[in-house]
């Protein structure tokens, strides 16, 4: 599956004309999915194209869209449609190809419908996708595991068992809220080094990660195994994700059982679902380990010519409340790539279902903060400012060594490929306060 | 809330002749919730009474019961239920207490509804009581935590965060089954200290936990906490939980963000909530710390006079294929008591939302391993043999390190106290293989 196939045409044009400017994340090669409510009304299913959203539910009942794909978009969430599988989302995928391209015939039936076909992405509020069932966040960066563990643990920054198994612990379902929804600073026992005991009040050492996550189609039953080389099929697409984290609170609580109130406050996902296939021109094969590295256990590996890895590059950018006052734009913090990740996402759903453990459409697979081995490339505060010894200077006279109040964190990221309409994420941002 | 009020009355009887044999679970003093199927039929709420189960829906369709609480049950999982909050679970409680005790008029009733008021447990499917949006695991036994640790950390049994932190970790809410539920012995990597590499396969070292459940009825809302001081009335109520590990896998995977797949793969609940109500003769005041122990942070303090902890007593029975084709009684193999844990169920509540982190109606917080001192009282095989030094002797001669394929272990707890009817939980049971 997930070849690159005639919905990925480059010269494909959409008769939306925002979805054809050069710079829109969603041209009509993207369509990724969401849910949105236009005001009064239920939410509902919808893709993005342009600046609009294409109401599937619309388009299934003016007989545009058919099938169980198209069907199951007549939900308030996407879980319904993940729960198909890959050849129900090939299905609905072409005919909103077809639907939107310049040369079909959607322009004129869509006049016919009077535009309640299409909704400006503006005069919408865009909802948490799906029902997250389970929510995993694994550490898949070496590069960040490697940073980060220098910090934590400077005798022995990378734990034997790292090159081994893709490290992952449960996250908490609850507190996963959609772009924009704000994020209130929490409160945490700290324990400084040099204090006797721990004091209880607001963290002073809030940070974002910067992540993606992958949304789960079709399960597994309880007892049954995912086999990596069918693990794609499983993952119905990618979100931007921010693990925002109190690592005051993380660093005193997080041991023997890992982190927990040090995160469980919120995660910020990106309204909209990139599916895989709409990603399959960016697919690329995973990077050769190290000379040293251990080769993947056979049930991790799903062979070197497997096009698993994602070829996305990750912007943070950062904005104050007094960059917003004076008009300054957000300042660029980092870059990072999917594509150098130790493990693949196909790996983390082999090994999350590994010992039987039931995956469900709807569930979220954190990658772990993506972060590479220059300082422009950590995709935290943490690691960017070296644990507040290397301040962040913003535009405007302001440093940053962790997050303020008013601060305001978007994650982006786009694939682009030489022969390929580039598509993008749109933005991922919340403001804390 | 929650003194003991006429419905705990150790006097009352039922008209169900079995509600009043002294060693039943289920007398018309407990009154504990469940989701339960007949042959054919849909899911139901109902609640245990001796050796039957009131079918609520039926009696408020027949205008024994009324009220929100009431209506709630029309559904098929208590979630509905839970988030009314505790002056609509008192309602029904007291309506349903006065429906079945011997001096009400429910019988004559009950024979006019020719029968479908009652169903006997027997003739029924028990299903897990309500959909668990997030489980969350604590490590509240002292003593568990102080033997575990001194087996994988034996330089720093105890970790500095202990005394002050009710520790715990997200874990998988797809994988909660319900009481009877086989259990498949998962795979997973596992590192024997001696080998150079970690080998994938079968666990050898399946374990259960002895754990009870804390089911939270109404939640709060994301950004917000639950003072310590109010947390019992977010306590729906209380089952018996088996949280089986495999401890090969945790000792390889764990660190350092917790445990993953050595836990996922099944976590056992009984079918019948013993609601927090039902328990208030058996709720006492929490032991005093041991001197030299850091008092609670005044967050977790709900004062030394909060009736906070449960005395229920747990046991831990096993039985081997071989015990059972040779028709051998499980065998006793340890009792622990809930009032020794160093944290209660309302500080876990208070510290889980103190970040402000959203729980949600039929979320589960497990206690950790219910662990005394002794030998006799150490709730799961890791330390009952000490990971396997101490071998446990079966009755016809087998000896148990671990679990083999074809063990069934069954939780059972009891609640008892002079001067009240003794409740019950029923069993929570699980066969490997």
């Amino acid at each position: 599956m997930n070849a690159p196939n005639e919905t990925h045409a480059p010269d494909l044009r959409a008769w939306i004309d925002s979805a054809n400017a050069p710079d829109t994340d969603f041209p009509v090669q993207n369509l990724p999915f969401g849910v949105f409510r236009r005001p009064g009304d239920r939410a509902r299913i919808g893709v993005a194209i342009g600046d609009q959203i294409l109401d599937v539910a619309v388009a299934r009942g003016a007989r545009m869209l058919e099938g169980s794909g198209a069907e199951a978009c007549e939900a308030e969430t996407l879980n319904g449609l993940m729960a198909l599988g890959p050849e129900a989302w090939t299905e609905l995928r072409a005919q909103m190809s077809a639907l939107l391209r310049e040369d079909g015939g959607g322009r004129s039936a869509a006049v016919v419908r009077e535009g309640d076909l299409l909704v400006a992405q503006r005069d919408v509020e865009l909802l948490l996708p799906a029902r997250v069932g389970d929510y995993t966040d694994f550490y898949a960066s070496l590069d960040h595991a490697t940073h980060v563990g220098s910090m934590f643990r400077p005798d022995n920054p990378l734990l034997p068992n790292y090159k081994w198994i893709p490290i992952g612990y449960h996250g908490r379902a609850s507190s996963v809220v959609v772009s924009g929804t704000p994020v209130r600073r929490p409160s945490g026992q700290r324990k400084p080094p040099e204090a006797e005991a721990p004091v209880f009040g607001p963290s002073r050492m809030l940070d974002y990660e910067l992540e993606v996550g992958a949304w789960i189609g079709a399960g597994n039953a309880l007892g049954e195994t995912i086999p990596v080389a069918d693990a794609d099929r499983h993952i119905f697409g990618l979100s931007l994700l921010n693990d925002w984290s109190a690592r005051d609170v993380q660093a005193w609580e997080y041991q023997p059982l890992g982190p927990f109130l040090g995160k469980s406050f919120a995660t910020t996902v990106s309204p909209w679902i990139v599916t895989w296939e709409a990603l399959a021109p960016f697919l690329v094969e995973v990077p050769a380990r190290a000379p040293g590295d251990p080769a993947p256990l056979p049930y991790l590996d799903a062979g070197s010519t497997a096009r698993h890895a994602v070829a996305l590059t990750l912007d943070v950018w950062l904005q104050s409340a007094a960059m917003r006052s004076r008009g300054l734009a957000p300042l660029h913090v980092s870059r990072g790539s999917l594509a150098g990740m130790y493990w693949t996402f196909p790996q983390m759903v082999a090994h999350h279902a590994s010992n039987g453990c039931n995956l469900r459409p709807g569930d979220l697979l954190g990658s772990g903060t993506v972060s590479g081995p220059e300082p422009e490339a950590r995709g935290c505060l943490l690691e960017r400012t070296w644990r507040g010894r290397d301040l962040l200077a913003l535009p405007g006279g302001e440093q940053r060594a962790f997050l303020e109040d008013g601060d305001e964190v978007t994650l982006t990221g786009r694939c682009a490929r030489e022969g390929y309409r580039a598509i993008g994420f749109g933005g991922c941002g919340g403001r804390v306060g």
